[in-house]
């Protein structure tokens, strides 16, 4: 089959490799479609080894693994978890201690004609939710997963460092908890997709030191860690929600003044995701950036690391 | 009278400072005896501008300010608040804005004969609690503010980096939780103290890394803080007890691949703390190592930065 193998840090379109046989209780997919992720680009760019098929954003139809889902337009949730360590028993397989990632850590990804996940990974897309929608299923449980962690009030201020994918869908998350939000990126035509819907949104210079309850930081890169950090008040909260290349040097000393509260933030659960997009609260068309298909996948990767570029997806047929 | 002054990150022993008379609604303290604390050393290699008398863990007896405390024995709360602001407001004085912090910001601390503080922070001291034992309520305060940030179950992993007069009080407050405590410093007496008291200890090898669910950074630099990282499971909690001085570098994605928390943890609330002194759940006369009179105050700080050397008293008079 076809896929996007990286190995050394080098991305190569491959028509050699063998389609997947899913072991027991995995289901072998077929990928209609898939999305790529800052962190796929960070892999390349060597934030952690991986060798093999990367993407783990996607739709896929089951062909072959469980009855009730085959022929079934799905997707599914990247940890594959053990199911018995201490963290599968405690209801946190995200965090199993044995887990491979797809497309990410010792599990092929989603950049294929096929892939294969555990059946209990899976769920099936609600009808009124398009392919391309369903593609961001993953990215959209993410940016839930902050408010698993952590309470945000209607009365909350809240700042969203980042006007990219992510901070976009961490901003339309947020804003449905009613909290005073406020956005700030560096692209006036990506922060008015999200004032189209209400949300308050301006550059750096908008933001008032000290002045926010709970900051999300989504950029990755140290200034964005800056201002997520002044903007804060005593006893805030900041989630980091994208990883970083590299180190970030911090002054300690003031998260013990300010007792301030930095939290990580990764993956989330699928279902409410789905919810969502199938009651039509988050809407993804603005960030979908261009498609490509699969046979021209280096070229959607070079498109994908432009600079102020959103959302490039893989079709795969 | 006579007092430690510092300035332009000198410090000097000065019998020419006005005794202070205590604004409307402070008292006037004559301090009987006073710890000197790490952050008073970080004062003096510039951690934070300051100047004016340092100190601010004390014991003294009020001569001014208040009838029912008048020639009673007493402790104070270091926090001046203005009680108008939002944190004022909300309970949270030690944020207060607006606030002046005892021998830290803007006010004249305890290394002196005299002090002033706001009467509302002003508690006397149980008859059973003698004034050496006392002095320590600031810091067994400070220990008692992680329990009020985060819950310690009896069932939790608990690892306490750092054997000195901080980490020693986080622990003998932790180990009263009833949870799984470790200990680790590099001084085989000082980690005696809490082996006496059934704690259990051991040096950097003893920490099984992503073994804790909680751990308490005590040591203030950068090999403390990566042991207390590395101890800790997905989803595991860090508490920062220590200033820094200078900057930490952290690696941010793996606090988002784990989802950590990490959180600053300041100034404490005094009545708990003196309860626990009045009830003798903690013992501070193993960490008293030395006592000077005032007037040998700089012999007192040279002794205090001694390497290894746990906690150093004045004595007023």
């Amino acid at each position: 089959m076809k896929g996007l193998w990286l190995e050394n840090q080098q991305l190569q379109f491959r028509e050699d490799i063998p389609t997947p046989q899913p072991p027991e209780g995995e289901a072998l997919v077929k990928v209609l479609s898939a999305g790529i992720c800052n962190t796929d680009l960070e892999l390349i760019r060597g934030y952690y080894p991986y060798t093999g098929i990367l993407g783990h954003e996607f739709v896929g139809i089951v062909e072959q693994g469980a009855d009730e889902l085959v022929n079934k337009r799905v997707v599914g949730e990247i940890n594959a978890a053990c199911g018995y360590c201490r963290f599968c028993k405690t209801g946190q397989p995200t965090h199993c201690e044995n887990r491979s990632v797809l497309g990410i850590v010792n599990r092929n990804g989603a950049f294929a004609d096929y892939l294969c996940l555990p059946v209990k990974n899976i769920y099936p897309i609600p009808d009124n939710v398009s392919t391309a929608s369903a593609t961001f299923t993953e990215p959209i449980a993410a940016a839930l997963e902050i408010q698993q962690q952590i309470k945000i009030s209607p009365n909350d201020q809240v700042l969203v460092v980042g006007d990219g994918k992510l901070g976009q869908l961490v901003a339309q998350t947020i804003a449905l908890t009613g909290c005073e939000l406020l956005v700030i990126g560096r692209h006036s035509e990506k922060l008015a997709n999200l004032e189209a819907r209400g949300i308050k949104t301006g550059f750096a210079d908008a933001v008032k030191d000290r002045a926010f309850d709970i900051s999300v930081e989504c950029t990755g890169n140290s200034s964005g860690f800056d201002i997520a950090r002044r903007a804060l008040r005593a006893r805030g909260t900041l989630v980091l929600k994208s990883t970083y290349a590299g180190k970030l040097h911090l002054d300690a000393s003031s998260l013990v003044v300010d007792e301030i509260t930095l939290i990580g933030s990764r993956c989330g659960s699928f279902p409410p995701a789905l919810k969502l997009l199938a009651e039509e609260k988050v809407d993804v068309t603005p960030l979908i950036e261009a498609s490509y298909p699969l046979e021209f996948g280096l070229a959607a990767f070079e498109k994908a690391q432009t600079k102020g570029v959103l959302k490039v997806l893989l079709e795969m047929e």
